[in-house]
C-alpha cells in the first residue's frame, strides 16, 4: 500500500489529500457534507474516475451521518437531493454515477426504515466501494501481467495511480505489479497537460515506488516512439462505451495514433465500473469543457496573453480501433469490443 | 509591418525582443558582441529559425563593428572565431550555419583587404540576410494561398510569426496573408510544451493582427479534428532534409500522425535557407536536448517533483511521409520531395 492515502473516512469525516498543490505541497482536507464533496470533485481536489466514484459514495454517507433528519422519509429524501448534487459536480466519467447508483439501489434493496439502519446502510455501501477498488485494480494489474516483456519501455498519460483511485492504480497499477513481480520496467510519464497530472502526480507516486521513470512532454510520445522505442501504453479511462470507445484525459487519442502509427500496443485499464453497457460509441460520451484559467495560468503564472480564447476539452475519445485491449478486473477484453465487453459484464 | 522589432540593427547596437518575458513584459536587449549574441541564441531571448539566421549573422557584424584588431588579417581570425562560437549555441536549426556561412562566403568572395572594407561587406551582408527574410516569407505565404480554402480553420504548432523571422512569418505569414487577403480564417494553436511559444508569443502575435485564433493544448489536437473538424495544418520547420524530412519544434510529429490519422493536409513553410541539401534524411538531423528546468518550472513555478528525471528534446524530425507539400518562397515541392526540393534548390 501507498505512504499516503488520497481517500480516508474516519467517524464521519472524509479526508482527501489535496491533488491541486502536490508534490509541492501534501495537505489533506477534510469533508461533512456532500454539497462540499461535489464542490471538491469539480475542484479536482480529487480526481481520476475510481476515486471520484468512491468519494461520491462517501459523499452520500456524510450526508447520511450528519443529517439532522428526524424520520426516515426525509432522509431519504436528502439522499436523492445530494446525489444529484453529486451527479452535477463532473459529467464524464461514469464512475460517478455507478458509485451513487451502486449506493441508492443498495439502500432501495436493503428495505431500511429507520434512520440508524439508512445510516449503516449507506455507510456499508460506501466502504464497499472503498475496499474493492483496490481488489478491482490489483486484479487488472495481475491480468496484464502476462502483456508486459522484461524490460518493458511503457508510455503513460495523466495520472492512475494511488491518487486517482482509493489505492495502487489501474494503468501504474499495472506496472507496479510488473516491477513488483520482478519485472525491469521503465516507464515514460506524459506530463499531461494543462493540469500536469504526469508531471506532477504519476511522476511523485513513481519516485515513491522506486519505479524509473522520465517526464516529458505530451508532444514528445511520436518522437519517442520514432527513437528510443517504445514496448507498450497504457492508459486508464473516463468511460468505455459498449463499444470500447474509450474517454480519457485529454491527450490520450493523440498518443493513441502514435502508438498505432508505430505499431505499439496501447492498452486501457478500466475497472468495469468504468464501462457504460448504455452507451452505444463514445459519441454519446459527455465531454467536459473546463475553465480557461487551468489553460491559461500554471499556478500562479500566466501564460498567454489577457482574454486569450481557449478551448479547454478535458477530455477526449479514443475510438475502439485504436486500441489493442481493454483490461478489467474480470479478464482482458479483445476486438471486437462490442462481443468481448458484452461477455466481461455479463 | 508589425508593431513590434524581433530584430533591429541600429549604429553598432543590436537590439532584439526578450521572448523569453513575452507576452507578460516587453523588454528588449541591446547586444554589442558575438559571444553575447551567442548566448541571447542559446538562452531564446530570440528563437525561430529564420530569426537565428538572421541574429547570428549580425553577431558576425558586431564583431567587425566593434573589433580593435589592427590589420585585416587579425580581423578575419577574429569573425572566424566568432563564427565558431556562434555556430556552437544550437544545433538544429541549420539557418544559423547558413547565415555564418553565408556572411564568410561573402566575405571571401568580396576579395575585401582592408578593416574598414571587411566591415562594411560583413555588415551589409547582415542586413541582405536582415531584408530578404522579409520578401522571403511574404512569397511564401502568397505561394501557399491557392491551398488555403475560405473559412479555412488552421491548426498551428509552435511560433512561426514576425518573433520566429525578421518579420511575417513563415507558417503563420500563410495565415496573415490569407486574412489579409480576405479569406476568413480561424487558427487553433497549439500551445507548444515546454517553451510555451504558441501560447504565449503566437497568441500574443494574433491577437494584434486581430486574426481569429484559440489556444488549445497540444494533446488535443487530434480530438479537435475529430469533433470540430480542421482544414490544413501548417508548421515551420528547422531544418528539412534533401528528401523532405523536417525537423521542426517537439511536438510537430505527434500533429502530423493526428493529421494523416484524419486526411487533413500537413503543409510545412520552409524559406530554401532552412533546407540542407547536403544531409539524405531526417536520420542525420542532429536534436537538441535541452535544461530539464525548461520542463520542471514554468516561470517560478515548479511542476514536477525535486530531482525528476526528464527528457528534453526540443526538435523532432517528421519523416516526409507525412508531409503534403513543402512551401517555399520559391514555389511549393509535393512528393516525391527528392526530386522536387532538387528542382527547387537548383
Amino acid at each position: 500500500m501507498s505512504t499516503f492515502h488520497s481517500i480516508e473516512w474516519k467517524a464521519g469525516v472524509l479526508r482527501l489529500i489535496d491533488q491541486r498543490v502536490l508534490p509541492q505541497e501534501t495537505r489533506y482536507l477534510d469533508y461533512t457534507s456532500a454539497a462540499a464533496v461535489a464542490e471538491a470533485i469539480r475542484d479536482m481536489v480529487t480526481r481520476g474516475a475510481p476515486a471520484i466514484g468512491a468519494t461520491a459514495a462517501y459523499g452520500l454517507a456524510l450526508t447520511a451521518v450528519h443529517s439532522r433528519a428526524t424520520d426516515a422519509a426525509d432522509l431519504r429524501a436528502e439522499l436523492a437531493a445530494d446525489a444529484e448534487i453529486l451527479r452535477q459536480s463532473r459529467p464524464t466519467a461514469v464512475n460517478l454515477f455507478w458509485a451513487i447508483n451502486r449506493v441508492l439501489d443498495r439502500l432501495d434493496r436493503s428495505g431500511a426504515t429507520t434512520i440508524e439502519a439508512i445510516r449503516q446502510t449507506v455507510l456499508a455501501e460506501a466502504e464497499a466501494i472503498f475496499k474493492e477498488d483496490v481488489e478491482t485494480n490489483k486484479a487488472i494489474g495481475f491480468n496484464a501481467l502476462p502483456l508486459v516483456p522484461d524490460n518493458a519501455k511503457f508510455l503513460h498519460h495523466c495520472n492512475t495511480g494511488s491518487l486517482a483511485t482509493v489505492d495502487y492504480g489501474t494503468a501504474l497499477g499495472i506496472i507496479r505489479i510488473a516491477h513488483e513481480a520482478g519485472k525491469k520496467v521503465h516507464v515514460y510519464l506524459d506530463e499531461t497537460r494543462p493540469r500536469l497530472q504526469g508531471g506532477r502526480l504519476s511522476a511523485w507516486e513513481m519516485k515513491q515506488l522506486n519505479i524509473p521513470h522520465t517526464v516529458i512532454v505530451d508532444g514528445a510520445s511520436g518522437h519517442l516512439m520514432r527513437t528510443e522505442g517504445i514496448d507498450l501504453c497504457v492508459v486508464g479511462c473516463d468511460r468505455v462505451a459498449a463499444n470500447g470507445d474509450t474517454a480519457n484525459k485529454i491527450g490520450t487519442y493523440n498518443l493513441a495514433l502514435a502508438a498505432q502509427a508505430h505499431n505499439v500496443p496501447f492498452y486501457v485499464a478500466a475497472p468495469t465500473s468504468t464501462i457504460d453497457m448504455n452507451l452505444k460509441s463514445g459519441d454519446d460520451i459527455p465531454i467536459e469543457e473546463r475553465a480557461s484559467e487551468e489553460m491559461s495560468h500554471v499556478g500562479q503564472c500566466k501564460i498567454t496573453p489577457d482574454d486569450t480564447p481557449v478551448a479547454n476539452f478535458a477530455f477526449d475519445v479514443t475510438p475502439a480501433q485504436y486500441i489493442t485491449a481493454i483490461i478489467t478486473e474480470r479478464g482482458v477484453a479483445y476486438p471486437p469490443f462490442t462481443q468481448s465487453l458484452a461477455d466481461l459484464m455479463a
